[in-house]
């Protein structure tokens, strides 16, 4: 059953994940995203539908070109009743810009009866005008059959018809969608193995939904069947329940199964770090428990499970988190704490032996910080602070004696409503006592400014460093008044270098100050800064 | 390959799920969520594990009786060493009064070998005699049959004597567990196939994990092979990536294959509800994404979609979603076209025309307003109030002139660094200007409390109103101009009713009031108050 020809792996995490209630992409969301997904090995990039919003618009208008990855466009055949090269939409596809395109049409006899209500004939020929078209003008043109499932167990001849016009007319792909979600992986499977007598497997792809928690299920049913391409979402982002995960569907097929990929280790070791980077876009928290990459994916509580994981750990590990750049994680044990917090040192360039008394003391504090609500696994920055600190190693750069940040929004003089941040910031630095004030187009910022007049004359180096993001979440929002903020600050400098710093406080502005420092106070120690300042602290 | 035998469902929510990190359930729980469990129709009902520890004890000290569930106690067979008879944990397993006892044990050669280290005999026998003890002592006997796939794989013939020497000893049930959840669909089907030439498939259950994201196919699969009882957990709750979601399962059999379960309509409405109570429960915001049950499950975001589904719901719905006591749910955001937001009109209540050119003027207002940075499908009450603005539904309940917000850092007298925040707010109410001042935990604590004091004599309904959620996601919409700020805030009364608004600005002081402003704005407006203030703006 099983071919030489590898499976290769689809990603419309920026078009059909982008359909996700509360989702919501940005340009530069959707950049680096992108930019991630070639570096995990996925062999084609669907980056949106171009002509249907501005954002889409905005992405293809500045589309990159990838190492690995084919950018797609996705969108729909001609209208009925036009000639495909009469086709605006069909045109703007095209022009897209993007190495290939993939054009979605129907296969449910009901949908074309109800939904489109044209004459049958019609639809086929739409498609196979549209891919002929498409092939005869890009690189590589594909077809999403939509409905395909639901669509074939109704009218067998008639969805086959359809998929045949699309491969007829030189698709190099034809995707048999379970658009409903609503399919079983033993009809799947028995599908795709009909459908493959009559069009290639290397040629047939699967696009499932999770309706029924089969997606990825199904996704792998399809293979066995003979498909060679897998649609999918990070993190199983889609409409409704989702689609497949395809990150899931990627470490499944590459670790546990016979069939080939092109996915190499080092790709594989990318799944959790973008699983997560998806999370962080969309500021929310990651799905603890997503399988593979998830936080709590190789998570053991105490007793039993800990110590024979910790004697051999295939005892209740399904794969080495590694494999996937996971990694175990031991609830109680405080010897496994231990071993935990050496590991983050470790990769930060910090080597402690492991029976030095310090390590301990770190343990306690990096517990009991996160406790509070720090969270260093998305802040790498402060974590290396909160061991050199702990180590002696870093200077204070500054002391602050106080700032005072001011929102004001008012009505000007030209009758309109403004709103203007000032900041107050009064530090010590060179032992004297520095007062700067600053205004900028929020409280964040305008202290960001006025920080950095007091210290620019002391440290020029400052001048190349700016905020790339700033995030905010709310951590106990039950608890009414006691709720504590923790806020992710990301920096960058001239140098290409990103460092993300986090602060938490019952206050905002003040969890926004914590960030701030630690971003500057990396920056110096990594340019090796003299410590020209006496800590009023 | 089915027969007459009905599927029996076997929850472990109460057991298994409560293994799962930060899951903490008290008795009040435990009773709470099996009469829900009962009442949906589930067989078994897994409370816990008697002795483990103290809210187990309770729950089974004080035992309900269900009217459909059956109560089983779980627990480990004896110890190597010990006669059944004469185990103390067996002996309170057995005396913890429940209907039934569900006992676990090894079935893998390398289990026993390294986690355990006794004879391999040893094992089969201690399976056999804790069986038989129980068999006789209690109305039911179950033996969970731990990591039962690895070992099979492993040594089929040693994983086969022990589960043979449960069923010899008289085990109503032998439950094949996939522990580390690392199996594939197509072994389990082959292995439960397997095994049923031995063990009657209607005493073989199946108990699986998430792992690879199969853990609903993988029961599926089992029961496929013949299996006639599926564990699972409500919304795959468990250690790790969860067990199988008992709902899913528990759907799926029922509204999408022919084999039998004893399942009723009414009981399949009750899904819905019982999956948002344990997340009620455990105090955290239920996955929408939920096969059958989630908020999104039936919700519609793209315009196709949406014209489609209101044509005809089968279109895009793979069920009808009434069947599990769900409901459809149409979603306005970047991607919607004009039938969305006409549905989206539909469900507050507001009836447009089709064809009436306000429709047309909003479509546009809520795709620019989106990329400027608005998220309308995660802030439906701004949603709401944005469309009842265009048609002159919404007055101004009071008019803002000013405010000024003061963050402020320093040394107290103590000697200690303090932060605190003090909003000053002109606003006009009843014709008159009304300045009052707040401090706060931070500057929209601070704003709000300053907002509310001016409006709560004329609109005492804002008593019971309180922040319960805030959210911030700065925004990089297109190169070169500077970051956008998304506050989105949630905002709840004591009549339980909870509402979303969201508010975009440079400035995020500005956003947050904005977004503060429409959750005022939107209570007042459901509770019909009057509008007292002439505005200023």
């Amino acid at each position: 059953m099983t071919t030489g020809e590898p499976v290769t792996f689809y990603d419309s995490t920026l078009r059909d994940g982008a359909q996700t209630q509360g989702v919501d992409f940005s340009v530069a969301d959707k950049q680096a995203l992108a930019a991630s997904l070639n570096r995990m090995g996925v062999d084609y990039i669907e980056g949106g539908w171009p002509g249907a919003n501005p954002t889409d618009d905005a992405f293809f208008a500045d589309r990159p070109r990838y190492s690995h990855a084919r950018l797609i466009a996705f969108g729909m055949t001609r209208r009925p009743g036009r000639s495909a090269a009469n086709d605006p939409a069909l045109a703007g596809l095209i022009n897209a810009g993007a190495q290939g395109v993939c054009m979605v049409g129907k296969t449910w006899d009901f949908h074309v009866d109800v939904a489109l209500g044209i004459d049958r004939q019609e639809n086929i020929d739409l498609i196979g005008d549209s891919v002929a078209h498409a092939a005869a003008h890009t690189e590589e043109a594909m077809f999403d059959a939509e409905h395909f499932f639901d669509g074939y167990k109704n009218n067998p001849a008639f969805a086959l018809a359809c998929v045949e016009a699309a491969y007829e007319a030189g698709a190099r792909w034809i995707v048999l969608c379970d658009t409903n979600g609503g399919t079983l992986p033993e009809e799947v499977e028995r599908i795709v193995g009909e459908v493959s007598a009559r069009i290639p497997g290397r040629q047939l792809g699967i696009h499932c939904h999770d309706d029924t928690g089969n997606a990825v299920a199904n996704s792998l049913a399809a293979v066995r069947a003979g498909a060679r391409q897998v649609q999918g979402t990070l993190n199983g982002l889609g409409e409704r329940c989702g689609n497949a995960n395809l990150i899931s569907c990627m470490a499944t097929l590459a670790l546990k199964t016979d069939f080939k990929t092109n996915l190499t280790d080092a790709q594989l070791r990318e799944l959790t770090g973008v699983s997560r980077e998806l999370d962080e876009r969309l500021n929310r928290a990651p799905s603890q428990g997503l399988p593979y990459v998830g936080e709590s994916a190789f998570a053991h509580k105490g007793g039993l499970h800990v110590s024979a994981v910790q004697r051999d750990p295939r005892t209740y590990e399904h794969i080495d988190p590694a494999q996937v750049g996971n990694r175990r994680h031991i609830v109680v044990s405080d010897q496994a704490g231990r071993a935990n917090v050496l590991a983050r040192f470790h990769e930060i360039g910090l080597e402690l032996p492991d029976d030095d008394p310090q390590v301990t003391k770190l343990v306690e504090t990096v517990k009991a910080r996160e406790f509070e609500g720090y969270a260093y696994d998305g802040a790498a920055a402060s974590f290396e602070l909160l061991a050199r600190r702990a180590l002696g190693q870093v200077p204070d750069y500054f002391g602050l004696n106080r700032f005072r940040v001011m929102d004001d929004r008012r009505w000007n003089a030209r009758g309109e409503l403004v709103t203007e941040s000032e900041a107050t910031v009064t530090t010590t630095v060179r032992g004297e006592e520095v007062m700067t004030v600053a205004t900028g187009n929020g409280p964040v910022n305008a202290l960001d400014l006025a920080l950095r007049k007091a210290l620019l004359g002391v440290y020029p180096q400052l001048a190349d460093m700016r905020l790339t993001d700033y995030k905010v979440r709310i951590l106990t929002p039950q608890a009414g008044s006691g709720a504590v903020t923790r806020v992710m600050i990301e920096s960058a400098d001239r140098q290409g270098r990103h460092w993300c710093t986090v602060g938490v406080s019952a206050n905002i502005v003040d969890a926004s100050f914590n960030a701030l420092h630690d971003g500057i106070t990396w920056k110096l120690y990594h340019e090796g800064a003299p410590a020209i300042a006496a800590a009023a602290e």
